[in-house]
């Protein structure tokens, strides 16, 4: 338990990173929606491992086969299933750990758990399942555009290299560089980084922050429910991720309440605030502003250097990556948190259907 | 919708700040527990308004009835139901916003979500409706005792003062003062800082810690119910919080990888780790180590001054507060961490049981 | 767990026999729903025990209150809590059992599942817990009624005595008589019977019929919640089901395809059936026709005379029957079944809403 | 949505008749279970098309491929997907009827409620899609063992055919006859039915019937979960079924309380009951008896006589069955009916450990 997602758009996600295949199932989606299989790609295209210098060299096509749910280039309101095929395994690049725990990885906590575990690349906790994640992403997307609904995610952060707030940046230019930040000059700065890290044989946390524009007003569902807190779990579900904040988030705290308080206007009809420190998001629901939040990555756990472990007897062990792997995960991670917000808000658009009589 | 919480230990809650009750059912409370009214009923005080100088003035003795599902003092298997009465609501202090939505409330997205909405305290979206969260978490913790797990939190940050880290804390403190910092310095100042803001007819922001101990190895389920995404859930579901981090955090992205892993060592037969930027927990399964996070909520919307808004029909209008308010929520939200954190564990606990064959 | 129903229109019930109350809470009833509470009580009339002569003499009044959820009589789309407490419990006249296990009943299951039983009037396992369903149901069925939906049970079975097909009754005479058998010839033998039995200290069975009409094309969701199975679920879940058909049901099985097929028409530029074999529902959703289902109750299982059993520790024991019991179940349980059927119905519409895009 | 089933053993399925492939995710089945292939490929085989004179013609191997969650042979704790490739798809015997609703099939309801379908071969409506069911029905049945559940429905009724009570019938012979009736005489008179109804190119009903044994103490959750309800549910999804009783059943209702409660019996220490009218499930839950129960199935739809019926525009046409269907669904249904048994047990079985702390 605990691989599915959603209660009205709802997945069901498989696979391990060097079984024969990933997958996801998606059950919920709406009849009629013309299923845009290059859409769908492009988006694996950006998650894709080898897509650059600063990613892991690992080499996956990340095609995906959809056996189900589609019809004459349509949703039936069937379960759509979509299967990726694992491609470029080096299972042997692995067998060092199948007795022995990298630090900070998932190895002891799933034996621990489960009593057994597929070592081999991490498993069911590599973080290849988040294909998967993105295939299905992408159809949650192609829902909201016909609602109107924009997701933009981006690296705010690499390191102790920060981009300006969203509102000073031109979010059209995140996919001009390898990094994915959409400000150039520090975009350079953050690939330098980025690659000095890579030579250091060690890795790099960072952030990625989304933009949610277009929004309806009235999505997410009070008390537990809440909008925010949905896709906080969806996001804080992603692969090292350490933290979420919306809104004002963290900074928000040193605040009055006169200063954070977001006034009411009426702009030309529509009632809009003045200020945005919400975030979009107001006892859980949708206002109808820009909902934006920030995602931190911690740095990731596979490094090209020894380190000191022990194995599952407990023994004095050392461990070194010996696999491929990535510096820095953000500049891959931003799809994937496009694509947990876009399961997020396609769930509430469904379920608030039902709000009214 | 979305008033129910939990997959096993499973609570759904109702009421609203200005109606006859508020409580909760718990449902998949395991039989054979004793339900230790005593201990709920100083969960509840701790949370309940009129406490002290720096909470609302707001009279309620928060004094509950379980109706259902306890037997001789054990629970039976059977869903409990707690009911809370509301005593000293004045609702005619809210006749005011009937028509008029306050700013950075939930009153507008209320309206527009279900086209009608109970206007007095703010009705479904009061943090009133916390009290049957604290009483679920209360029994939550009952259950969690059992197998010796800990959880403490307290109040780290009020606007810009802070508390140091959990580590440097005798955690054993938080009840020694109203504002609920174990250090007694830190504590001085942000009770005094309250106070003025209270004077100034303002609100703050703050921030709550939480530290939870001897977790047994094993709890969370991969991959979208991961243990610190349901606890992320569970504190952003919480009023007025706008962020939630765990283990090292957003400090965490500036780190190298090899700052970051936590070594494995075995200390005298268990393995542990030698550092926990981790924060208990590895791939989404706590790993025994300590849990510990930060929840940061904005200030109190509610302000004694006046502020420009709209009204239904979106006409230019001023609000004022006129209820009886907290000018900073962190102290009276410690209990409500801990209640939330506590019923993500004791549902794990359940799920876990059935891990393996 | 197990205490909770439905997906979107979603109810968690509590309470035990002779606790201090019982009751329901709904998440998910849309807003702006006219909540008549005298409609309410009126279905609650229809269930409570002591209305006639051939059901049992507790008398309770099955008032209910509403302690959250409506505000100016109308439903806001928050929880609707209510409460009914219980009134006229005699818990000496179960002393009796606290240690001895009442032949068909639950007294054995619930001891060996929880360890731990409130054995007076049978705690949770009573049919008293039903009362909670009728008062969500009429609340459902305030909803269905806005979309032309009508259900009808009725006493078609008391032990062999047999109503005519439902096509040749007149639902609307149901509630003329104490047995609620729409054909008054039936009706009057019925209770003859049901007199007879209660004179020779047993109980008999018997089965209830259901006709709903006007149900939308649609409802329903393939392949496991089929509108069918669903209807099934919720009605085997009444205390006493030991059957449900619909449709032909069981007797459709000597049935040839070419017999049982019900072929299509244009009637007047809608498609019907020309015959409803199928029962209103096809694949799992609706087709429209009219839904019918029949329902077997088994014979009480509290007769008023002595029974060999074992107490806890498997000594031989005799029980007799001392509380105030139904000779037979089926007038009662007419009100039940339609509250289940309502639930069921006012789900799948809500589900519905988001079946295209 | 409708897709799912269990709440801890949880299963998604997908897959249209003549889509490219059918398959199903099992998520929660507990690590460390030795997935036996072989066991899994001969239940499929007891469903699969082609496997005798009296069942559809239509050729699939139904071989099946594991995709995730067994490492060396053993089940992890990850999800569980299983492949079903579909290869004697021949669509194009379903062009007629791309426009035009065959009697008594899903054709019209489908249209209707997603305003698309995939007409070829009933899309997802067909019993088809029961493959995936029966593949992991075959992994919950392995799980039961381990607890010494045995499950075995049969044949018990073709038309009017009727074989004897089950305890009359010596169940290991199930599989010796091609209609799956254990007993001999009757088997060879429902086999020389079917085989005259194919001649007369139209269909029957049947009924199978079910037999649990050695299903422990204390499994089901009252109120609305009870096992029996829960079976119905899993039973009634199955295509084609028009009812469920277990126990006594509809047969029960005639009976007196008197004649119909078992008496407990300590029989060398265990508490038993004498005679089993409960059908081993008292209040829900399982007291330890055989659990039996009985299930309706109408004829076929599909029949290959010309039936009148209309199009989607309203027009009147003509249909008669084109692709190879069965006579007499029932000897194909004896695995599904097991396989549904078992998740609905198994699931249980992981619920039931949460009942006591």
């Amino acid at each position: 338990m605990g691989n599915n997602y959603g209660t009205l758009f709802k997945i069901s996600t498989f696979g391990e990173s060097h079984g024969p295949a990933i997958g996801v199932i998606i059950d919920g989606c709406p009849a009629g929606l013309t299923i845009d299989e290059a859409f769908i790609q492009s988006e694996l295209d950006r998650r894709k491992p080898g897509q650059s210098k600063i990613t892991t060299q690992r080499k996956e096509d990340d095609s995906f086969k959809i056996l189900s749910g589609v019809f004459e280039g349509q949703s039936t309101g069937t379960p759509i299933a979509i299967v990726i095929e694992n491609q470029d395994q080096r299972s042997k690049d692995y067998s060092h750990i199948e007795n022995t725990f990298r630090p900070s990885h998932a190895d002891f906590t799933y034996q621990e758990k489960y009593g057994i575990r597929d070592h081999r690349g991490g498993g069911r906790s590599s973080a290849r399942e988040t294909a998967a994640r993105v295939a299905a992403g992408a159809i949650a997307k192609l829902l909201l555009r016909k609602h109107g609904v924009e997701i933009n995610a981006y690296v705010s952060q690499v390191g102790t290299l920060k981009a300006p707030g969203y509102t000073q940046l031109d979010l059209r230019k995140t996919e001009d560089n390898i990094v994915r930040c959409p400000d150039p000059a520090t975009a350079e700065k953050m690939i330098a980084l980025i690659d000095q890290v890579r030579l250091d044989r060690d890795t790099i946390g960072g952030v990625v922050s989304c933009v949610i524009k277009n929004t309806p007003v009235g999505l997410g569902e009070p008390v537990f429910d809440k909008l925010h807190a949905e896709l906080g779990k969806a996001i804080l579900s992603i692969n090292a991720v350490k933290g979420f904040e919306y809104g004002s988030g963290f900074a928000g705290v040193e605040l009055r309440g006169s200063q954070h308080n977001d006034e009411f206007v009426n702009e030309g009809g529509k009632i809009r605030t003045k200020t945005n420190h919400s975030g979009g998001v107001q006892g859980g629901i949708s206002n109808g502003e820009d909902i934006y939040f920030n995602v931190a990555f911690k740095p990731v756990a596979t490094i090209m250097q020894d380190q000191a472990t022990v194995d599952k007897e407990g023994n004095e062990a050392v461990v070194s990556g010996k696999g491929r792997h990535d510096p820095c995960v953000v500049p891959r991670a931003v799809p994937i948190v496009e694509a947990m917000a876009a399961l997020v808000l396609a769930d509430f658009l469904l379920r608030n259907k039902a709000s009214k009589v």
